[in-house]
C-alpha cells in the first residue's frame, strides 16, 4: 500500500473538521474565533527513547496525542486539532498502522479535537513521531510559566512517579515485590490523562504552570527560571498512588518519584486564597489535587525533608542529551 | 549540552515572535487578524530519504522549511512561523546544531517568518526533522487542489527535473557528460525556491494549485484526482533549466523530468482568459511561467506528446511505501 491510499484509509477518517479538507490539500484552514487565540505545541516521540516496541501501538498512538493534549491542558487552553508526521520504520506491517489510527481516533472522539493534517514517511530508523496540537485560549489568557510569585502555594494534580514505576515495570523490573500492581502502573506509563477538565474549570485562579514530563523537580526548576522565584516542594505532601505507597514500604524513595518522568501531572501555583475554589474544580473534575510547597523569593526548585532541610537530588529530570 | 542549554542557544534567538515568550512556555499563542483564517501545514524530512548524510546541514534546514513555505506558496498563503521538532542522531556534534540553526535564522529572516516552539530530542537513528508551518490567507481564499475544471489551462513556475538530477549528481552520476551543471543542480536539489511571492501577487486568478514535490505527473493527478477533472500535460513546452537541456540532448528523456521529485515548484490552473495577469505577476517576481497543458472532463493527468499521443509514464512519481 503506498502511502497515499494508507492516508485515505487509516487518516482521512480522523479529519472531520470541515477545514481539514478530508486531508486533500496537505493544509489546514482554521478560524479562530474572535476574543481568541491559537495556542500552539509539539512534541515528537521515538521508538525506543519516548516509548518501547512492545508497546501496543494503539496505546502509543494515544500517549502523543495525550502529552500534547497535557501541554495545552497546562496552558489552560481547549484542544482544537492536531497535525501529525509519521515516521514509520520502513517494513511497518499496515495492521500497525491501521491499529495506531484506531487508538488516535477512539482518543481524539474523548478529547474533542480531530486530525488536521500532517505528513507520513517511512525510514530505516525507528519510528517516530512528531504532533502538533493546537487549542484555543482566550486572547493573553494562555497560563505561562513565568507568572508564579512569592507567597503562591505549589499544587500538584494526581500521583507522582506511577509511569516512572510503570517504566521500570516494561524493563523487567519487579516493583513492590509483587506483581499485583504492575498493571497500574505499566497503564500509567503508557496512559497519561491530560488534566484538561480541571484546568479548564481552574484556570482563572491560576497564576503559572507546566506539565510534569521530565520530573517534578525539572519542572517545577522551570516555573522557578522563568518566574525569578523559587519553588519549595515539600517531600511529604507528595501524592502517591497505592502502588507506589507499596513500593516506598518496600524501600523505595519518595525523592526518586519526584524526579521520575512522564507523569504528565499538571504542577502550578496559584494563591492560597484559591484552595477552595481550585478544590471544588477538582472534585467537579474528579481530579486528586494536593498543595505540595510555596513560592518564595530566590531561584530554583528545592525538595525538603519534614525537617525542612534540602534533599539533595542525584538529578532533577530525565534528560535527552 | 543539554537539551535546555541547546535550545536556549541556538533556537531561543530565533524565536522573535512576542507570543513565542521566548520558548519559554512549550506553546506559542497566536492572534489570527480578523478577516483571515490560519493556514497549517507539516512536512518531515529524514537523513537518507529526504536529505543525505553528506549535505551541508545549513541547507538541510533551509530545505526543510522551505519545503513547508512550497506548501503555503501553494496555498496563497502568507508565511506566519514556524514550529520545529528535531529529532537528532545520538552523539551529533554542537557545531552541527549550531549549523542548522544559523541556516534556519537566514532563511527565516529572507522569508519573513519565526520560530514559534518545538520539540528537542534524541535517538539511535537517522537524524529526522517535522516541520510544521503556519500562513495566514483572507477568510475562504486559501487556494485548493480541487479547483481545476475544463477549460482551465494548466502553468507551471521554473524549470522542471532540476533536482531529480541534482540528486543523481549527488548520488555519483554524471550528468550531461561533464561537470559544468553540477553546482546549479544539486543547489537546486538542496535549496528548493518557494514562489511565495509570484502565487501572492497572482492569487486571485488561480482555479487550483499543487506544489510539486513527488513529481509533476504525481502531483498534476492530485488535482485531477480532486477536481474530478482531467489534466492534459504536454511533453515539448515543459520548462527545462540549461543544465537539463544539455542532459537532454546527451540523451535523457523529458518524461523523466516529469516523474523527478523536489522541484517545489507550483503547478496550477487557472482559466486562459487569465495569462496576461499571470505574465504580469510572473515578471514583478521574476519568476519563469510556462502554459504547460489543459483541464478537461474526464479524470487523471496525462503526459502527451507532439503527437497528441499519451506517453506511458514508468510511475508518476516518488513513493515512500
Amino acid at each position: 500500500m503506498n502511502e497515499f491510499a494508507l492516508i485515505a484509509k487509516y487518516f482521512r477518517p480522523l479529519a472531520t473538521s470541515p477545514g481539514a479538507f478530508a486531508l486533500e490539500d496537505d493544509a489546514a484552514a482554521i478560524t479562530v474565533p474572535a476574543g481568541d487565540e491559537l495556542i500552539i505545541t509539539a512534541d515528537a516521540i521515538i521508538e525506543g527513547t519516548h516509548f518501547l516496541s512492545q508497546d501496543p501501538i494503539a496505546s502509543v498512538a494515544k500517549k502523543l496525542l495525550r502529552v500534547n493534549l497535557s501541554d495545552l491542558a497546562a496552558k489552560g487552553a481547549r484542544p482544537l486539532g492536531y497535525l501529525l508526521a509519521c515516521l514509520w520504520r520502513r517494513g511497518t506491517a499496515e495492521a500497525a498502522i491501521a491499529e495506531f489510527a484506531r487508538g488516535l481516533g477512539e482518543d481524539q472522539a474523548h478529547y474533542g479535537l480531530a486530525l488536521l493534517g500532517g505528513d507520513t514517511t517511512a525510514s530505516d530508523g525507528p519510528t517516530a513521531f512528531s504532533l502538533t496540537a493546537l487549542g484555543l485560549a482566550a486572547k493573553g489568557e494562555m497560563i505561562r510559566r513565568s507568572g508564579a510569585r512569592p507567597g503562591d502555594a505549589v499544587f500538584l494534580t494526581g500521583t507522582l512517579g506511577d509511569a516512572g514505576l510503570g517504566l521500570r515495570v516494561l524493563q523487567g523490573e519487579t516493583i513492590a515485590g509483587d506483581k499485583m500492581h504492575h498493571g497500574f502502573l505499566t497503564q500509567r506509563f503508557r496512559l497519561p490523562e491530560p488534566r484538561l477538565a480541571f484546568m479548564l474549570a481552574a484556570r482563572e485562579h491560576i497564576h503559572s504552570a507546566i506539565d510534569v514530563s521530565d520530573g517534578l523537580m525539572a519542572d517545577a526548576g522551570h516555573i522557578a527560571e522563568t518566574s525569578g522565584a523559587r519553588l519549595v516542594i515539600e517531600v511529604q505532601p507528595l501524592p502517591v498512588s497505592a502502588a507506589a505507597a507499596a513500593w516506598l514500604a518496600a524501600g523505595g524513595e519518595r525523592a526518586v518519584l519526584a524526579t521520575a518522568g512522564d507523569d504528565y501531572e499538571v504542577c502550578f501555583t496559584a494563591p492560597s486564597t484559591k484552595a477552595p475554589a481550585l478544590r471544588a474544580a477538582a472534585d467537579a473534575s474528579h481530579t486528586r489535587l494536593t498543595e505540595v510547597g510555596h513560592v518564595e523569593a530566590g531561584n530554583g526548585a528545592v525538595l525538603v525533608g519534614e525537617d525542612g532541610r534540602e534533599i539533595p537530588l542525584a538529578r532533577a529530570g530525565y534528560r535527552h542529551f
